[in-house]
C-alpha cells in the first residue's frame, strides 16, 4: 500500500533545523508508518546558504521569504526553527494556511503570545506540536511510564537543574548565528526560556501542574556587543534563573539553571522523590535511568543504574533500534518525535506536547520571570 | 615532656555522645599533641544509663545532674551533646565555671541565645567550638584549601543539599530518643536547623556572607503521636526547607534540605562554580572530592575523582591515617576536629568554627524561617 | 561541482545492514565529501523480505543472489554483512569484479582465509575496510590521538573484557536469525571471533603488536537445539574466552569476553596504564574518555570523566554534530567509519583498519584459540 | 559482670600495628563482649622507637626481643605484624607458649611452611586467625550472606583485581621502612603475595576451592637498590602477577595484580557473576555494594549500588556505629576481626579465617607462582 505524502517546509536551518532534518530523514526507517516524510522546502533569507543547506540536506527546494513558504500548496506541514521571536507570527501564517505546525521550543515570547497560537491552531483544526523533544530519550519515558503506573505514590519532591558554562565569557557577543539566544528582542528571555522550559515541560508532564512561584534572576555580564548595532549594549536577558514552588499535588518544585557553571556542557537533570519510588535522570548519561525502589528488599535496596537499551518493549522506542546495551544518542529523541507526531496523525490522538500543552510551560516562565521582578511569589497563571 | 591533661565532662550520651568519644579516645594516637584527653565524667538524668554508657566508652565517672559537672573543679572543658534546647543554659553555666566548652550544632535554638552564648564564652574568655564537623572531613578541607588559594575565580553559583528519607512514615512519633528531632520544643526547628545548618556552615566558609534569603518550609505529616503526652499533636518543625539568596561576593544560592526524599539517607551535597575551578563534594562519598579545572587542556577536560586518602600533607589530615587508597570514615572528621581544637589551644589560635562564627548560621537560619514564613525576602542579620 | 558517485551494493539485511546502511543515509549530510553514497542494491536470498528491506531503507533494487550482485556493472562497492563462514568467498569474487569492498567484521574464519582476502584485494588494488567501528566512537579516536602524542609514557598494562549475558539461557538455540554466532559453521568461534575481536583490533591500534598469548575457553551450555537440523548438537563455541599475554612493547595483555556475565549488556571496557598517562573506555557509557593524568599537580590528581561531546576539533568527528553536551550514538561510529573511508578515497590515504590490519587480529584469535586448545602458550603468527 | 582480660603482645608496630591497635582499642566500645582487650606489650628491636610507640598508642610496656614476648606468662594473645619471613618462628614458639595467635597475612612465606604452622596451633588447641581483614568491610560481608543465601544461583564468573601504581619510580630502593614489601627475602613473593592474597582469600571464601591456575608474572623495574647491602641488585618479586582458573563448581577466575597501574592507589575490585544475580565490590568505595539482580522485572532491571550503611541488621556490623548514609572507613574492618575472633572465643566457633583457612590461600599462590614459572598449567595442592 502506496504511503500518504507529508511534505515538510522548514523555516530556518541552524542547530534545529538539522537535528529536525535529521530526524525526518530517520524515521522512514526505523519507526515505518502511513507516511513517508518529504522533504520539499526550505526556507531563508540567505539565498545562496539556503540553498547549500538544501543540497547537503535534501530538501527539493528554497524560499527566501517564510510567507511564501507558508502559502505554497505543495507543503503539508510547517516546521518552525526560526529565533523565537518569530515563532508566533509564522505560526499564525501557517495555521491561517491550513498546515500542520511543528515548532521549536519554547512556544512563544510569552503566553499571551502563545494563547494566540493555541486559538489559531485549534480554530484552524491543524496538527500542531512543539519540539520538546527531551520527552523522547527512551529513559525519559520509561519514567513517564512508571509514574503513570503509579508506582511512585505520593510524590513529595521535584527537582530539575540544567546548567551549562558556555557564556562566562564577557566578550561574547549579543546575537549573531547561535548567538541569538543572547539578545532579548530575539530570545525573549533567557535561560528560563532557553533551558528552564525544557525543565518545566518534563516536570509538568511528569507531575501535574504546577500552582505557584518564587524566583530569583541574575544577569552576570551586565553588557556585551551587540551584532547587529556594532555597539556595546546592555544585556536584557537572565543569566541565571532559580525558582521554587509548589504543584498542585502538594509537591514541592526546585528548579534552576544557569551558563555559568563551569564544568557543565548540557546538564539537564531532574529528580522526582515519590513515597514508594525516586527516579532520576541526566542528559549527559541520557541512557540511563537511575531508579530507587522502597518496594526492593532492605538489604539490598539502593539507587539502580538502568541501561535503557534492551530492544524490546521494555524500554521505550528502543526495540527500533539496535540490540542490548547499544545507547542511541540524542538526536533520536527527534526521530522519535516525529514519529510519534506520524502516528498521532494516523490514529488522530495528537501527539505531545501540542500548543496546548505547550502554553502551560508558557504561563509558568512568565510567572517565574514576573517573580522574579517583582521579588514575590507569583501565582501561575491559566488558559 | 608530660602532656597537659584536658578532662572531659560530656552531657548527653546518645550519637553525638558517641561520635564524641570515640573522636576523643582516637586522637591521642593519630594526632599526638600537648594535650592528654582524660574522659573524666559523662552526664545525664538516667543514672544506670549514664554509668553503663561510662563504663562502656571508659569514662571515669557520672553525675546525673549537669549542673553538678559544670561545677566540678576536676572538669577542664564541657562538651554539649543535648538537643538544642540545652545547648544556651549548660553553655551559659559552662562559661561562668571557666570551662571549655565544645557545643554540639547547631549552637542555639535561635540568633538571640547564640548572641548570648558568645557573649557568654567571650568574656568568659574560654575556649570554644561547634561540632560542624564536615569541615574536617578530608575532601571537604581540601576544597577549603583550593578555595583559599584563590583557584576557583569569581564564584557564580554555591548550591547544597541536604536530603534524607527517614520521617516519611507517619507513623513516627516526635519525641523520645533519637526523635527529639521531630519535636519543636527539643530541636527549635527541623531540617532546617538540624541539616541546613550543616550546609550554611560549609557555605559561610567556602564562600562568605550570604546577604539575602527567601525560603519556602513544608510540613509533609501535620500530626503526630507526641512522646511525652502520649497524645497526637501538631508537629511544629520544618520537614523540608528551601531557600536561595545571594552572597555578598555576588555569587548566587541555592540550598534544599528534606527527610522525604526517599531513597537519600544523608545525601549531603555541595558545589560551587568558580570561573576557573567548580568543585563538588557529597557526604554518601566522603572520602571523594570532584574537581573540574578549567585551566586543563581543552581536550582532556573533565570532573576528576580525586580519591583524598594520599598519605602526604597533599591531602589534609590523610598522612595520619594509612596509605593510599584506604578511606576513612564519618567518624575520623570528629577526631580531626579534637586535634584542630587542641592545637588550637596550644598555639592560642583557636579552631574553628568558634561560638561567634557559628552564630552566623544562626542568623542565616532565623532569616530563612522567618522569610518561609512571610512569605518574602528576608535581609540574613548580623552580631 | 557535482559529486563522484558511490554505489553500495549491499549483501544481507541484519543487524549490521540496518547500521551500516544508517550511516550511508547520513554521511553525506553530516560529513560532506566529494562522494555521494547511493544505495544501489541490496542482496539476501529470501526475495520478499529482501524486497521489503530495500522498500524501507531506500535500497534502488534488489538481488537474490550475491554472485549477481557483486558482477553488476552500476556497483561500485559490495559491503559484506553476511555471517562470517561467507565473508572470503564474497570478497574474494567482489575484488577479482573490481569492487572496493566494506567487510563486517572479524574479517575471517581465521587467519589462513584471511590472508587469501588480503591477497585478493591487495592484488586487484580495490579500496578495502573491516568495520571495526569502535575504533570511530569519538571517546575511542581521542585516546588513540592521546596515545599517539605520546602522552601515556612506557606502558605497562592494557586489559579488556568484552562481557555480554544473552546466552545463559540453555533453550537458546544454535543457528537462525540473529543466533548464528551461536553456530560455529556459520560464525567460525564465539565470543573470541564475535567480542575479543573488537577488543584486539582496538589493543593492536593502540599498543602494538601482541607476541604471545595463553588462554582459557569454556562452553558453559554444551548442547542446543541446532535450527537447521531440528535437533539437539554439540555446541562448537567458546561462550567464554579469557587469555592474558605479552605486547611487543613489553606490556602484558589480560583479556576476557564471556557470553555469561548476568548483568552486562555490551560492557566492552578497556583501560592502557602508561607510566604518565592511563587511560579508561566503556562501551556503556561511550561518550565518556576516563583519564588519569600523572602530570597532574598531585593534590588535585584524580581520574577525570572527560565528557568527548565538545563541537570543536578538541573533540573527534563531534564538531560535526550538535552541542557540547549532547552525546551521539553507537551508530554514529558506523557513520564516522563511512566517512573517513570515503576521505581515503579521495586523499588515497586508506582508511583503516584495511584487510591488512585486520588480518593481525585474526593472527591473534588463531594463536588464542590455539592457546586455549593446547593449555599452553602459543606465539603470534604474523602475514 | 567483670570481663575477662584478653592480654594482647604485638611483635611489630607498622602500617598493621597502628591499624591492629586501633581496633582493639575501638572493640569494647562498638562491640561489646565477654572480653576486654589490654594492650599488655609491644615488641620490636629499636628500644627507643618502640617506647615511643607503646607511650602514643597505650601499651602497657616493651619487648626488643619478640622470644621474650612470645614467653611472658602476663600475655594471651601474640599478634603478629612483621615482614612475612618471621611469621612462621613467631608463630611456631608463639603456639608452644600456649597464646591465641592473631598473624597478618599472608600466613607464610610458602604452603610448606604455612603448614607446619596450621599442625603447629592445631596441636598446641591455640585460638588462631590471619587478618585478612577485607572480609569484614560490610559491604563484603554482606556479599557473603547473600552469596550463602543461595541468591546467585550456578556461578559462571569470579574476577578480582588490585592495582596500585606506587612502585613505578625505579629509584625506590628494595628494603626498608615500609620498603621491605620489594625485598624478596623479607616479603616471599611481590604483589601475588601483599595484594592477590587478598583476592584470593576472599574468592575462596565467597566460590569454594580453585582447582586449576594458569599464571603470568613480570618484574618490571629488574633492579632497585638494596637499603640493606646499600648496592643495586636484582629484585626477586613479582610487580604484576596475572592468572585466570577454574574452580571446583566450574565457574572461571580472572585475576590481575600489579604496582604499575598508574591512577589506581588500592583498587581491589571483585566481581562474581551468577545466574540469577552478580555482585561487584570495589576498596575505592568501600561502604557501597553493586548488585544485579535479575529477578528484578525486566523494565526496572540495573546494576543497584547499596549504601551499606544501614544502622540494622541488615546491614553487617553497621547497627553498631552511626546513622544511616554515614560510612565506615577502611580501619573499620579490622574492629569487626577484632569483635569476631572475641566472639569467636566466647562460643567456641573460631571466627575464620582460622591458619587452615588461610592456608588455602598459599596453595594458591604456590601454584600461581609455580605456573609463572613453569609457564604451564598447575593443579593447587591441597593439605
Amino acid at each position: 500500500m502506496a504511503k500518504k505524502q507529508f511534505r515538510v517546509g522548514m523555516v530556518g536551518y541552524g542547530f534545529m533545523g538539522r537535528a529536525h532534518t535529521n530526524a525526518y530523514k530517520q524515521v522512514g526507517q526505523f519507526f515505518p508508518s502511513d507516511y513517508e516524510v518529504v522533504l520539499q522546502a526550505v526556507s531563508a533569507r540567505d539565498a545562496g546558504k539556503v540553498k547549500a543547506f538544501a543540497d547537503q540536506w535534501g530538501y527539493a527546494n528554497t524560499e527566501t521569504d517564510w510567507r511564501k513558504l507558508v502559502e505554497r500548496k505543495d507543503i503539508d506541514a510547517i516546521d518552525i526553527c526560526t529565533p523565537n521571536n518569530l515563532h508566533a507570527e509564522i505560526a499564525l501564517a501557517a495555521a491561517a494556511n491550513g498546515k500542520a505546525i511543528l515548532c521549536e521550543k519554547p512556544l512563544a515570547m510569552d503566553a499571551a503570545e502563545g494563547l494566540k497560537m493555541v486559538e489559531a491552531v485549534e480554530k484552524a483544526k491543524v496538527p500542531n506540536m512543539v519540539w520538546y523533544n527531551y520527552r523522547r530519550i527512551p529513559a525519559v519515558t520509561l519514567a513517564k511510564r512508571l509514574i503513570d503506573e503509579g508506582r511512585l505514590g505520593k510524590v513529595f519532591h521535584y527537582r530539575a537543574k540544567f546548567l551549562q558554562d558556555w557564556t562566562i565569557k564577557s566578550d561574547l557577543p549579543q546575537g549573531g548565528a547561535g548567538l541569538w539566544r543572547l539578545d532579548l528582542a530575539a530570545a525573549g528571555a533567557g535561560v528560563s526560556g532557553d533551558l528552564l522550559a525544557h525543565c518545566i515541560d518534563t516536570a509538568l508532564w511528569f507531575n501535574g501542574r504546577l500552582d505557584t512561584v518564587c524566583a530569583m534572576t541574575e544577569t552576570f555580564v551586565k553588557e556585551r556587543m551587540h551584532t547587529q548595532t556594532g555597539k556595546v549594549e546592555k544585556v536584557g536577558i537572565d543569566d541565571a534563573c532559580t525558582f521554587f514552588g509548589r504543584f498542585e499535588n502538594g509537591s514541592l518544585a526546585n528548579f534552576e539553571s544557569t551558563r555559568y557553571a563551569r564544568g557543565h556542557k548540557a546538564l539537564y537533570t531532574l529528580e522526582i522523590n515519590g513515597e514508594d519510588m525516586s527516579l532520576f535522570w541526566d542528559l549527559h548519561d541520557l541512557h540511563r535511568l537511575q531508579i530507587f525502589d522502597y518496594k526492593d528488599e532492605g538489604k539490598i535496596r539502593g539507587w539502580k543504574s538502568v541501561h535503557v537499551t534492551d530492544n524490546s518493549p521494555d524500554h521505550p522506542y528502543m526495540d527500533k533500534w539496535w540490540v542490548p546495551g547499544l545507547a542511541v544518542g540524542y538526536d533520536t529523541s527527534f526521530t522519535h518525535q516525529v514519529a510519534d507526531f506520524l502516528e498521532g496523525l494516523s490514529t488522530g490522538k495528537p501527539a505531545s506536547p501540542t500548543f496546548r500543552d505547550a502554553l502551560e510551560t508558557q504561563y509558568v516562565l512568565d510567572a517565574v520571570l514576573d517573580s522574579a521582578k517583582k521579588q514575590q511569589w507569583v501565582t501561575v497563571g491559566k488558559a
